[in-house]
């Protein structure tokens, strides 16, 4: 897609409609749900704390056995962070939504849990192949997020 | 839109593409570019700190004069918070980004700086106008963020 091409989609898909439809209802869905939906996307964002300031970035995921398989930059601040605290892990949260800037409708998923570095090279190749990262060929680590905290909203229209 | 009308908008917009393009390039925005293309959407992320965990909620805000205006739910976490360190206001982000999901094409956004509640009568009465809630009657408290921190990357092609 061209520059104006990416304009264009901000426009169409989340630039102000004309006519704003009325608030909607906030449903909460429950956690089978949430990771149902979680799985059938492929792009999140994952956030995390760094030098005390909170953080977030965009990244590709895909869901296996219900954990967040998650490619990212190898010398992004999150992968620093969870090399240093080894096994451990350090705790994250990872959203992803889809929500219709003409409509508002749609809906939004939020797990909370440790993320930890995938170092097994039998897992890792297989992610490898599951997640592919979408920005430069530096974003070479894998990383296991699983869900301690599941939660997710449906926005819907009037009852 | 019905549920599968959604469901649909994920498949088509963030499904798995049937070939994946190469690793897209990242390229980072400068902080006016950045601002402008953030102004041009609806619908963004706020990234907080609520006990000690990483919260992330979405909301649609507004750009005026190079802030960003937020409308949330009175009820919700990070107003709590904003209500009670008040003038000082609480550190958070807010990310919004347009990555279309077959082309790998796009951009993302971060802002971090200090949140604060609108509670000037003049300002609140303009902003309810500018920035309509999404979701629930209840969705009724204004926060400022002011961008103490800009960043930005565009997804491109190879060069």
């Amino acid at each position: 897609m061209s520059d104006e091409g990416v304009r264009h989609a901000v426009r169409t898909r989340w630039g102000s409609p004309a006519v704003a439809p009325g608030p909607r209802r906030t449903v909460d869905l429950d956690p089978a749900e949430a990771l149902r939906l979680l799985a059938g996307v492929s792009l999140g964002r994952i956030v995390f704390t760094r030098h005390a300031l909170p953080a977030i970035r965009p990244v590709n995921h895909v869901v296996v056995a219900g954990d967040v398989i998650i490619h990212t930059h190898e010398a992004a601040a999150l992968t620093e962070q969870v090399e240093r605290v080894g096994a451990q892990g350090i705790v994250v949260a990872y959203e992803a939504d889809v929500i219709d800037a003409d409509t508002h409708l749609g809906w939004s998923v939020v797990v909370t849990g440790y993320c930890r570095l995938i170092t097994d090279p039998r897992d890792t190749a297989r992610y490898r192949e599951l997640v592919r990262p979408w920005a430069d060929q530096r974003t070479d680590v894998l990383v296991r997020l699983h869900p301690d905290l599941v939660s997710g909203i449906r926005l819907t229209g009037p009852s």
